[in-house]
């Protein structure tokens, strides 16, 4: 992740060996190393039944979902995966440094937006959840969004330990469900999923559903629509969906084998702490800070 | 910014109602009536001697430089836009969720890299300044990645009052110089815009010489090149840049005339308060914080 200039290689070599020259430096593993020599109880297998696999014709995009913070929307999701609701819809929004939008372009127009289904009309607002029984590995930065920050589940999370409520927090990658004004207005068929800098100002004021794990490039990449929401009014730019399906509705064969890191592993903490203080030759002044959502939250192929 | 489901324009009604039926809410201004009463005297010109177009086949991206904080790139800058050194040069990076840089893509090899012309080709790393005589707004809110954070000449900046030191701070749109491991081996010639969550770990460890303020979109959009950093080995990938220039080289007439919203007005104080607190009926729980890079830096087309 340095910024190096373009002789990558050349420079990936002379990185590698600065500490040879440099013994001074305390030996301190990168992400690559940590992630390399993890066990293989440091990483868990996403649980196809909180797996949603969306197929673009660029290619697919993985989410993983969180339950734990937010079961009617997931089961709504579920739902509505199950039914082929998001088969043939689109994305529909995407707004420069904030968001990309998915679901049925018409849900407003009674006429012709797409029918839930099986899925509820009403959900409750789920901005946060009980602190009580949720595992949570604390960062050791604070930050001025939160209380306390850290992950539970395997996503980014705040908790305020006086309120006893934990939330999902709103970094690059996380899926919330859109709403209309009222807080309890959102039933998990219009999605967005973030795609600039962290929006924390929205944490506990709509319902986040998971995360995106694969193919973020897939939809941070989409032509920016127009100012100031990014709204594409012209059908033609949106950009269609192929399908979105849980994983566990396809033959076990044929699902995609991804592994996550799990957050509450000495690997993570070592790749946080890592990430603290890069001790790497390229790194002149180590910050001693991350924020929670500079995180990286590292996911694999299985090895066959 | 809500994120509101299709229907936008009912729901941008609904929000612009809010307050007639909701008369406890205290009346707070969003950004649009902000800006648009803001004082003529509360805007700022760009400096077309220290504004870059950079045009590419989509479009124009323009950049503002910081001669306040690296006098000498950006006099290499100068120098180099002058020459035409980028003219017919390409972005060969797109990291996703990092940045995109530009510049020769052969500057590593001798026989192909392009000339530097009258450019210096060793400049002092300029990584942070004295913080004497530096007009200093600074953000009601702290962040962990330096003691006080805020805004310098139009830039997001952080501040030490112990040390008496300044520098800008890595946010989405910040333009940074390229370098090798040694901190001295930046000469401006290859240059990064971050697109992705602000990675504030390069704070002090590089030097940041300006920021875009028109044309994110052509830049943030672009497709990502290959794990782990974005390079695009396959040339076919590049994007060619038709030139880089200074805007006080174009005639007067064919200059665009932006003008940003000063950091030192009562306006944008009236703007930072609006976002750490937003007030519009999508909110049900402001935040009551704002991280220095969630702050936005508003610029306009001037009217005739």
């Amino acid at each position: 992740m340095s910024l190096l200039r373009p002789a990558l290689l050349a420079c990936a070599l002379c990185a590698a060996l600065a500490p040879l020259h440099a013994p001074a430096q305390p030996q301190v593993r990168g992400m690559q190393e940590i992630l390399a020599s993890a066990p293989a109880a440091d990483w868990r297998e996403l649980d196809p039944e909180r797996t949603l696999y969306m197929d673009l014709d660029s290619g697919r995009v993985v989410i993983e979902l969180a339950p734990g913070f937010a079961p009617a929307h997931v089961r709504n999701i579920r739902t509505l995966a199950g039914e082929g609701f998001w088969d043939g819809a689109a994305i529909y929004r995407v707004q420069d440094n904030f968001v990309v939008q998915f679901g049925d372009a018409n849900a407003d127009d009674p006429a012709g937006a797409r029918d839930l289904g099986g899925a509820r009309r009403r959900l409750p607002a789920e901005f946060e959840r009980s602190a009580a029984g949720l595992e949570f590995t604390e960062l050791p930065d604070a930050d001025g969004w939160a209380p306390q920050v850290g992950f539970a589940e395997g996503f980014p999370a705040g908790r305020d330990p006086v309120a006893g409520k934990a939330w999902l927090a709103h970094c690059y990658g996380m899926v919330g469900a859109g709403r209309d004004l009222e807080p309890d207005s959102s039933v998990g068929a219009e999605l967005y999923v973030v795609i600039g800098q962290s929006p924390r100002q929205l944490d506990r004021n709509i319902t986040v559903v998971g995360r995106v794990v694969q193919g973020m490039e897939l939809l941070s990449a989409l032509p920016r629509g127009p100012e100031p929401m990014g709204f594409h009014e012209d059908p033609a730019m949106h950009v269609p969906i192929r399908s979105v399906r849980l994983a566990s509705s396809l033959p076990a064969g044929e699902r995609l084998r991804l592994q996550a890191l799990r957050t509450d592993s000495a690997s993570f903490a070592e790749l946080v702490e890592s990430r603290r203080n890069r001790r790497d030759a390229f790194y002149h002044r180590p910050a001693g800070h991350i924020d929670l959502c500079n995180v990286p939250l590292p996911v694999r192929v299985a090895a066959e």
